[in-house]
């Protein structure tokens, strides 16, 4: 019977007759020392010190990353990781590592370029501190669908293979369909709003999205993980942003909860969970001056370039954030009522005594990173008809849409969060492609 | 404040004063009697009776599918749908369906083709029937991650758009994938087992897989939803089964208990959750004979063909799950131990006195559909390189592979559970494209 690492020292606490105990296996690190091999052993739960006599069958043929099953008897030893430690009675390498390792997985990967982690990628993985991002990912994706569960939404799958781009035909990867061509998702964006108005009314998904975009920015992938959410019958953006706020209230709090070991690795917090109701709202005219204003105060103490910013782009993010950081104690902001002109097509619009150039539609910024885009979108038909030829599209290339809403469509909204950007950001990490187990860019479709 | 449909017995009940409630939704139906209109109302949550008078504003000019906001005073009728009515006092129509629907939404869907009701998808969808199965398939994946989570496994993300396939070339969707050609994922196979290695040792995947085979049958999806497991230090497939039992079992309990409204639409149970650890494991040769017997059985009283069956074909699927069902109370069977030429390479072989030609895998068949398919892998690195040649493989075409084994990996394995073959097999639908909100053939891209 396995034990894992973790267990070991409650194993050695109430071991008083020495009895011997399994634990299985990586071995993480190597140090001999006057005839005695310690090994640190990595297993899913942690690590442990495992000490093994120069003169026990096996120990002197061990490599790093080898997998290994000791039985031993465990003691309490307080200067062990974790308090606790195994003495070897038996030692079999299951699999022996070849000691021709490319990739040293216990270093310190600050060392370490990107580049050389992701070339490394099967391996890098290993590395605690690395795997460490994937399991505060996991929390957050459970989180966010718990949330969203509990407060009446369903689940939905939908086909990431379509027959054509709902925002255009930009930025679309092309698939050879049979005989035809097909194209990539950008987004569930159409379908999620089929599945409002069928009547599920509010509906989530959790999928992959793609964007054939060439840039290469720490911010961008050209896969990535997609937490979306629409719901029907909202008054305005409004509503959504507070769905938000209260999903990522309770994604810090379970993050906090269950990946203290993963935050303390990364030495990253998450915002104090009861801090997200005050997040700022902040309508776009209104951001823009605030991030002119920060700007020009980090130019006078030589903190930023001082050159006029024009619209909320990442170098507005990281200001608009760091004064919601200071003036509300929470580094996370919504910017709402966007020009037209940033939005797609799609976008309701804000009533603002008739002048419609602003829309019901909104970002959230989160240290520094826009993580969210949603709004409420366009439900009567007519409207949306009269929209098609200000953007220069033609209804016959929206059949899908027209049919969606000539037949009954509530008024309804929604956000995607970027699931790597907000893993990103709750770590402190530098480049979103850490946040991406096998991220994708121009150059990369491997491993 | 709006009410649910589901809510508003609760509050006729109460309800002595005559106040006012709120309630939107879809006009399902219209009946009109007497001077006054009867509108079956269709929400999230259900379905309920609204009674109109004629002379209140908008009655006339409803249609159906239009979403419309009733305020009225809540009343019992043990006749209405529920045990309740809403009076009105006051109607809005929010969106007005266009007259001429080109799907009859209240229709019986028993009476419409598949075809139909796929190229009507986005009105089809709002028939109660058809919505019930989308909420059968959230709760199984609900229900699958839940039972992994709780035993420790670790929910991974990883990416669709792959450098080469892992099973070979053949079934590939190809990309255009900035200037080089790339692959839509037939199965996360080789990610999960980087992430075993990885440390994680237990992973689950709910995501897309792809295969572009070109048959069209009732069992056969283009894109489907793959429900993936992978978990190190096993010693056989029998490890897999007995977690894929306990999985099953929780699924069907979580069924049971949050679905039984969609069951009872139509006409299905779930197996008794306790009696799926009864479910018989069965050795392929095994298997063939017990096909055998009973299609002999069957064509003596004139069911079966009675053919010799020569593999485990759709037909011999159906016998299997027949005599399980009667044999063991439960229709469903692990046939495990299949021969080495219907696996794929990386299948661990089961050491049975030198014969190394049966493997260590395993189907699952449900209700005469195979659901599952799973096995164990080989973990070790050179009995990887001596098994290529054998299929006709080249190591240099399994470069990450190499590297994974090389490195020190776990004996591990895996399964896959197709959630539409699952969510298909628990309501009896006739085709697997039924339980595939946008199915994917063909002919198929769109909506």
């Amino acid at each position: 019977m396995r034990c894992l690492a973790k267990d070991v020292i409650t194993a050695a606490g109430e071991n008083k007759a020495g009895a011997e105990i399994e634990v299985s296996g990586w071995v993480h690190r190597i140090r001999e020392l006057g005839g005695i091999t310690f090994v640190v052993l990595r297993d899913r739960s942690g690590i442990l010190q495992v000490v093994l006599s120069e003169d026990l069958a096996g120990a002197g043929k061990l490599t790093p990353e080898s997998v290994i099953r000791v039985t031993g008897v465990p003691a309490l030893n307080e200067k062990a990781p974790g308090g606790a430690e195994l003495r070897a009675v038996s030692l079999e390498i299951i699999s022996r590592a070849a000691p021709d390792l490319p990739y040293q997985v216990n270093g310190d990967i600050a060392r370490t370029g990107l580049e050389t982690i992701l070339d490394n990628r099967i391996l890098s993985l290993r590395n605690p501190k690395i795997r460490a991002i994937f399991k505060v990912q996991a929390v957050i994706i459970e989180a966010f669908s718990a949330y969203l569960r509990d407060r009446d939404f369903t689940e939905i799958k939908t086909s990431k293979i379509v027959g054509s781009g709902t925002e255009g035909g930009t930025e679309l990867f092309e698939v050879d369909y049979f005989d035809r061509k097909a194209y990539l998702a950008q987004s569930p964006q159409f379908y999620k709003e089929v599945m409002v108005a069928s009547g599920l009314e509010r509906v989530f998904e959790v999928a992959p999205a793609y964007r054939a975009e060439k840039h290469d920015t720490p911010r961008h992938l050209n896969e990535y993980v997609s937490l979306d959410v629409e719901m029907g019958f909202i008054e305005s953006e409004k509503d959504l942003i507070d769905l938000e706020k209260g999903l990522l209230a309770h994604i810090f709090d379970q993050v906090a909860r269950k990946n203290a070991g993963e935050l303390a690795l990364w030495n990253a917090s998450v915002p104090e969970p009861d801090s997200v109701a005050g997040a700022p709202i902040i309508p776009y005219g209104e951001a823009l001056k605030i991030a002119n204003d920060e700007a020009a105060a980090a130019k006078k103490t030589g903190g930023a370039s001082g050159g006029r910013i024009f619209d909320i782009n990442p170098e507005a993010e990281r200001f608009i954030c760091a004064w919601a950081g200071r003036e509300y104690g929470v580094e996370l902001a919504f910017v709402n009522e966007f020009p037209r002109r940033y939005r797609p097509f799609y976008t309701y619009p804000l009533d603002t005594g008739g002048a419609a150039s602003l829309t019901m539609s909104f970002d959230a910024l989160f240290r520094g990173l826009e993580i969210t885009t949603g709004g409420r979108r366009q439900h009567d038909y007519n409207a949306f008809l009269e929209t098609l030829p200000k953007f220069g599209l033609k209804p016959e290339d929206f059949t899908g849409y027209l049919s969606l809403l000539k037949y009954g469509c509530p008024p309804h909204g929604g956000f995607a969060v970027g699931c790597e950007r907000l893993t990103q950001k709750i770590l402190g990490l530098a480049n979103v492609k850490e946040a991406s187990l096998f991220p994708r860019d121009r150059k990369r479709v491997e491993p």
